[in-house]
């Protein structure tokens, strides 16, 4: 069990380029809270999240210095979110270091959106926390580099695209726009877009351009299958 | 005028015990959008933001370290808001050393929370893009230490004592909660709460203790109010 630990270890530690020097932490950050230990990730996490949300708004800064703020934001949330934070700890393999219950285990737990980006976040936490802001950058920019196109037109795709990979995901399907009206003088049009996911109506949104519509429709219904309104 | 100016950044650089190295950064973190310039704060405003994200993370991660992930979230979420982050622009007299158009100074810009609080995290972006992080800890710490009582019982207080600076500043009263149902079994029970502001209702929100439920309905109300959903 320990050797296999070590294992995952070096594995995990190849994969990021990146040596940990405090395993203990690490073991914390590997360690979901089914796992019922008197540590478990979640507070690791809870700074994890602002380490990745500044690593991610910096890189947006520098690389598009012609954006303005909010397509800067657009572009952060489409690559700062459970499904694009999954993504990476695939890529590393994360999955197969956690520590979790039996119970978590059997239920999937290995593969859940959701406790692979906060174990994610929570490692990216020890990184800083042993080796500060720079050193989470030199490991994480290459692993989101290698994962994601970084450019305007597919970052600013943001909330359809992420719509669309977790309703493949949760319904193994794709939703589907409709135009509902568009109103407004030439000058001043807006158009109404609704969403539908397996025939069921989620939300409906208005939006200066078809595509703005959809964008503001997608944000909503993700909002909504993730209970946050 | 650049006489003037020269004389606020002396004052500010007093204020916050650091001197600035680009002039020119900060006089894009000082400019309004309204100032119609080619350059305003609005892109250092979204670094600025995920900079004072992780400063204030970090400072109570370290802080209170037998405290748990949903703790830290709500101490962090009644720091991190406009009305604090107003709270400690003013404690700077950041307002003063703006540059803004004429109709948005005649329309009380200076003393606008979300003007204050954008160019308060401008700033700090400056401070990191410049100096990094340990530099913005040493400015933003003793700021936010000496505004705000930084413990348990006043952080977790958050929503509804950030709904009630809201509500006085906005519309000069305070807010009123009435408890609606109380509901389920002795081991399972919740509460029902709704919130009015000058009798007009807002939200009502469930909880599993009547304080629980206040601060869920003030959360709610607090969105409302802010056109978040």
């Amino acid at each position: 069990m320990i050797l296999q630990q070590a294992q995952h270890i070096k594995f995990l530690e190849e994969d990021l380029n990146y040596i940990f020097k405090d395993r203990e932490l690490l073991t914390e950050a590997l360690t979901h809270k089914s796992f019922k230990k008197p540590y478990n990730n979640e507070r690791l996490e809870f700074l994890g999240d602002a380490v990745l949300d500044i690593v991610v708004a910096e890189f947006l800064f520098m690389k598009f210095k012609n954006k303005k703020e909010g397509s800067l934001s657009k572009m952060r949330a489409s690559l700062v979110n459970e499904v694009s934070f999954c993504k990476l700890a695939n890529a590393i393999k994360l999955g197969n270091y956690l520590n979790l219950s039996v119970s978590e285990e059997n239920n999937g737990g290995r593969l859940k959106p959701s406790i692979l980006s906060n174990a994610l976040e929570a490692v990216m936490a020890v990184i800083y926390l042993e080796s500060g802001l720079l050193e989470v950058k030199k490991v994480f920019y290459p692993l989101m580099e290698n994962e994601f196109h970084i450019n305007e037109d597919s970052l600013l795709q943001d909330y359809k695209s992420a719509l669309q990979e977790y309703t493949q995901e949760v319904f193994a399907c794709i939703p589907t726009y409709e135009l509902i009206s568009q109103e407004g003088p030439d000058h001043n049009k807006y158009f109404v877009m609704q969403v539908k996911i397996q025939d069921k109506f989620y939300a409906t949104a208005k939006g200066n351009s078809k595509k703005n519509a959809q964008q503001e429709a997608a944000k909503l219904t993700l909002k909504i299958l993730k209970n946050e309104i």
